[in-house]
């Protein structure tokens, strides 16, 4: 187990994913006291928004005024998601946010198609298009990655092959627009992964590219999150996107399908007792956890919110 | 990963965990319809019932009508729990049962006390005299086992070192009565257990006692469940204790603090995609967990009865 890293990075997704997923519209004064909570907690990277079409995306019709009202703690990176230009241009007119740079390529075209009504080929000419874009606004690029590369619900299997086909496909557009991406990211946007396939595509990954700083961005839909994580960190994975209590998804039936992506206190529970570090004060990430579910209204997935921290029972116990 | 076995054997243990912890009474013909829709799923042992104090657990006072009412399919263990000879009789007298003998020491003398009202004194001299029983009534001694191996809630961890002891201790008192157990069971009867844990102490146990045949008996109260099946099968373990849909246990607040066993659909999905042979139909198994929801009147904690296997996925797309 010595790949196993001393330090983990989270970088929490909850309020942006959380709040696009929920059907019901989260007043903004709510959205911004999740933010400001998870300020409180260690975490040093919070995405707090979504810059997307209102239309398609009516839960983040708001993110203006989210942007707006939520207080900077120092220490802390506050980031969003854009998909175009118009996005951005709304992110960096908030001038209250860390503008950090990503983009990436989707290993099924058939998902590619139905999640950004793009062809292979026209993603990478928007690939082109987006890093140019950033380099002009002297934005830095902060990650790129692959998006279903373990596995897609229209698509099936995902070969590996093609994953670091597609990994040097966007190294290659990277170096031809003069640019160095920080991070590399794997997602496994549709929750295909199991430790196995965590274990066996990271390993190829890192063979073929052992410069890539990689990070994982993973689903529990299928209750694999933690376990893929755990394979992720034997790996050397260090970085890692999560939400809290699991925002995102949802136990219930009615919100079946839901993305669920990994969830942050059981993430930094499971780092916690293994002795890596995060920064991450695991009771008061609890408290936040407890405040989500009580914003959206229902119960939400994560199991650490309900069985309580090991710390919290040691420090009775003593 | 050459330690990973190619086949596991599930013991599932959703009847009597999960009807033993629901606050309501579940009418005993809907019992027996839980279990004989999961003989339908190619699981080979089915635990169905406690032959327990009802005034301890009113939601077995019925345990005998259960053990005469469910259908027996050939090649599936029906067996039962008990705590003591008035139990061990029941279970006997219904005639219907495949009655395995076992026993477990506790690793913390605390929870010993508030589980089962004993010393670890008293409790080594029962452990003589059941397993002293079982050979006066011919019942082999299937297993034995280790509770709270992994830490306490009530004295916090546990050194393993003590766990080593008792497993010598339990191996002791089997040659002592000239018997010897098939598999020896480590119980996280309080869920303290991670991934590195299970490594860790399993790995202490493989080396200082090569010839046991290891079980692991997880429970999910803090997220950790899958992720220490897997670190199980890393280290070789191939018997798994689990509960349909996670019977035992709730993601509502209302049931805060709940057991919380690993689920066995999970279970079954991770091994699935990892090749790993269980003799179950995870979907058929799928359906069974929403049975079990229907039965007890709630959402269960279990993913993938939400998320949809992958088999399902992969018939469709061809």
């Amino acid at each position: 187990m010595s790949d196993i890293p001393t330090r983990v990075q989270i970088n929490e997704e909850g309020p942006r994913e959380g709040f696009q997923f929920e059907k019901g519209m989260i007043p903004t004064a709510r959205k911004i006291e999740l933010i400001d909570a998870l300020s409180e907690t260690g975490i040093n990277h919070i995405q707090v928004a979504s810059f997307v079409n209102p239309n398609r995306v009516p839960g983040w019709a708001d993110a203006d005024a989210v942007a707006a009202g939520f207080k900077r703690k120092p220490g802390v990176e506050y980031t969003a998601l854009w998909l175009n230009v118009k996005g951005l241009q709304r992110a960096l007119a908030t001038g209250r946010l860390d503008i950090k740079g990503s983009f990436s390529l989707t290993a099924s075209k058939t998902f590619l198609q139905r999640n950004q009504q793009r062809s292979m080929e026209h993603n990478v000419r928007v690939a082109h298009e987006t890093i140019e874009l950033y380099k002009q606004h002297d934005i830095p690029l902060d990650r790129v990655g692959i998006m279903a590369a373990f596995g897609c619900n229209f698509e099936g299997e995902i070969p590996q092959q093609r994953v670091l086909d597609m990994i040097q496909q966007m190294l290659d557009i990277c170096a031809e627009r003069g640019v160095t991406p920080k991070v590399f990211s794997l997602a496994d946007t549709m929750a295909w992964a199991t430790p196995k396939s965590i274990k066996e595509l990271v390993g190829k990954v890192r063979e073929r590219f052992p410069e890539l700083t990689l990070s994982l961005h993973l689903h529990d839909t299928r209750g694999m999150g933690i376990a893929n994580a755990y394979a992720g960190l034997e790996m050397g994975v260090a970085i890692y996107d999560s939400t809290v209590a699991g925002l995102g998804g949802c136990p219930f039936a009615a919100h079946k399908g839901a993305a669920g992506n990994v969830c942050t206190e059981d993430l930094v529970f499971m780092l916690d007792e293994m002795g890596i570090e995060t920064g991450i004060d695991l009771d008061r990430l609890i408290e936040v956890a407890q405040l989500a579910e009580d914003i959206v209204g229902h119960p939400l997935p994560g199991s650490v919110k309900m069985g309580g921290s090991l710390k919290a029972l040691r420090a009775k116990l003593n």
